[in-house]
């Protein structure tokens, strides 16, 4: 289903400096990039940097006139899910786990499953079923925690969030993220674009490795699962940071926007249903 | 130089379960395994699983049978560093940074650099050059930490250690890493067999990446700089754990060794002098 | 019922410095110290000292020799308890409450309520009985904590046991505290000799301000609330330390014993049973 | 020296609730309370609780109409400081401390003493005159904290301060706290109203136990020593708070103000100066 999606930026620089967003649309084999346009004004050269692994597009460019700079990001992007039926599904032993997703067990920055061993085995170990396991975590952190702005901060982790019981889409992520490391289910940050996302901004959920695929799972429950565009994935916030600056500049402004495609009418609302099985993936 | 290293570990399995060990030699350009032997008693299958950036070479086996198991490697390595002269050296602007070392700018589960920034300009922002600002930093560790097991624990952290001021050498490479990475110098945790090691056993410090070289420091000071044989590198000792183990199976004694090889007879310890300007790097 | 309390401690001195211990048997209205006898050996000067509110007595001393001494208490207390009837207990506001149980209401050390607050709403804030809440959150932390040594320290606090969910009975006794705060009951520690605690040590568990009185609740259930000696209250094992140490002064180590007076018999241990009101207070 | 002191607040109540206020100047030996008034529109209630041991007076009132609550005080304050000479002050043991301040070395919920032992030993063990190892640490704080808001919260301790380096008036009191503390120098939390602070606040800092004395330190820099009225002190923020909630209601507005009375004119502002060893105290 493709989607128009755009932001707009703007810094005020006070010395030269450095940034590297990411905010482009990854190019996925279930996500096509059909076209985009992406410029700063002034004029700066830019930089795009590929991930090894492919989780980022990350845009790199330095800044080195004082001043207000805008940029600005627009794309026409098609994306692809698949449901796949978990309802038969086993746990998958560390031993059979496909290697490159073991780092997606260790503890993170935002994501100390090491500390919530025990808190995760006590709520969730008893249900042998992974799909089930993730999709009641997700419900236990929908219902426990408070989704209000203002309470929690860039250095906000899982380990205070399980405790302070509210945060943003953010604090949401890392917590289900730490509760499926801590059983032994490799699990990632996500960010992207969402569909009827109110107010707009960008979004962040995350993805557990079940089966062989990556499931995308939503706490806060503000989207539905399919309206989503894939930015980047990473270990937490600490790898798929919207910006990073170095020197003097500082964000003054933000503008988000993911609409469906004007030639797109169909469009099926896809959320996880109490005792279903349907897992949903991109790529 | 070549270093015969050694390891023996036992564990006592109570129910079927999975070990993935780290104590291989790396392979790198720098480093040559000249031969090797791994054994566990009694037998198990082992799949070895290279990292895709060649951060390590874990072993995953799976363990079924209740009793005790016997680990054993053994390994015969010839390293080769290199010393750098940075007296000349500028700072490297984050724009012309290599692109595959962004990810280690990150603060990571125990280097929470993002908290470290003030106190880590405070300290060593007005010292210009790069290296002098590194070999500063881990001489303000080795000054200010004490180094003493039992005050610290799997769970403590660079943002405990800075205050604590107490630790064994994996909180002292972690607060190196953070202060760095708070500082935009690239770092990583390094994990390996260290000779002259008194009580002999697995070394960590930390490598930063200072004019597109990994240089390595090491705020213990308690051996030589080239007396290492690599095992591992990551973002910190999430990444690098000696052994992760799943399931009910518990570690119970464990021998380490790194001596000289028998032909080999020269060997002139390396450490960084005050005022100095020589970086060594392994690879 | 009488009960004989017996510690003997044992110190290295290898410089001049003061102890303040903190191991007499309070003087109560409920709690009478029949005789006790005080040593230290070799001997030295000791200052008692019965805090303004009558929380602890703490006994001060200066040891100028190098050396080993032996500290022993020796006490013949005869307690008495009573139980009240909450079935029919209101909420008490805040505005009725006694002035000065004010200060146990606010976080302190070990206990921070502060950030407690919306996970304790959320598990106990539908329970209108104030004693069945607590009885509530008493029974929630003996199912949810994992009473184990070696897993918490002395820095160990309620914020870090309510996701780490093992400790010992100092871990048990600052969550409750910090979960009754949370739910603007004033909590206090208690810390006390324990009949039929094995292995034999001293103990520490809450009290709660209920309808006027100071109840008695024990997250550990190890042991009858009715065999307790109180040695002091206070905001948390921060007030409440055993032993503070000044100087180059090393604890080696201790015995303490809590026996039933040889003319006493009829020990019935009192225990909450699952749907009872009945909550017990020493003074 | 006269001060008039003012403060409005305004709540809006959607709830029964009670409101426990600390904003009444304190009556001390050295700070009398010529005249003051107090009122609550609409009219409620008030019951005044003076501390047992003088350290506040709350007052606790009941609110019960929806709508908005305004709170206005009052009041002409004599103060009246003292000078006392440090420069032949030795260490006090703490086997000579006055028995009533030995809480005030406890570690608290802002001021984890316990953790700073050795990084306060580290920077200042090794000055020996007591005043002039205060005076120190505050300057140390003053040079290395940054005086900003919004960087810190309610939540925030002197653990973080000390690591993170930026906060407000009362982050700077907590670190000089529990640096005094780590170093066994009995400290206390100072709040009050300030001559002289733009803009204007409440204002808080710190006392120091030094030779039988309460000795004012304040690590902001940002008021004269001799300006200011004490409300209350306290172990931390904990305990001196300027309002507890507890029910639906919201604070919405403040102003505070400390004018020089009238008829005084001669206000000469004392700050510590370099080298200098006169400590000021209030009571």
């Amino acid at each position: 289903m493709k989607f128009n999606v755009f932001t707009q930026m703007e810094y005020v620089v006070r010395a030269p400096g450095t940034l590297i967003l990411n905010i482009h649309a990854l190019r996925t084999p279930n996500q096509t990039v059909l076209n985009e346009e992406f410029t700063v004004d002034p004029y700066v050269k830019i930089e795009e940097i590929i991930s090894a692994q492919g989780e980022n597009r990350l845009m790199r460019f330095e800044v080195y006139q004082p001043g207000t700079i805008k940029v600005t990001y627009n794309a026409l992007v098609d994306n692809f899910y698949e449901l796949t039926d978990y309802s038969q599904q086993q746990e998958t032993l560390v031993a059979q786990l496909d290697s490159s997703v073991l780092p997606y067990l260790n503890p993170s920055r935002y994501c100390q499953s090491d500390k919530l061993y025990r808190l995760s085995h006590n709520l969730f170990g008893h249900i042998t079923n992974p799909f089930e396991k993730v999709v009641t975590l997700t419900d236990w952190i929908h219902n426990n925690v408070q989704y209000l702005s203002g309470y929690s901060n860039s250095q906000t982790s899982a380990f205070d969030t399980v405790t302070e019981q509210v945060g943003v889409c953010r604090d949401f992520a890392h917590l289900g993220i730490a509760l499926c490391r801590a059983l032994t289910i490799p699990a990632r940050y996500f960010t992207g674009y969402a569909y009827h996302l109110y107010p707009a901004d960008f979004h962040a959920c995350f993805e557990a490795y079940l089966g062989g695929k990556w499931i995308l799972f939503d706490a806060t429950k503000l989207v539905p699962l399919n309206g989503l565009i894939k930015i980047a994935t990473g270990r937490d916030a600490a790898d798929t940071a919207i910006a990073n600056i170095f020197g003097d500049v500082t964000f003054t402004a933000m503008q988000v926007s993911c609409e469906l495609a004007p030639d797109e009418h169909n469009f099926e609302p896809v959320y996880y249903i109490h005792g279903g099985y349907n897992g949903l993936s991109y790529l």
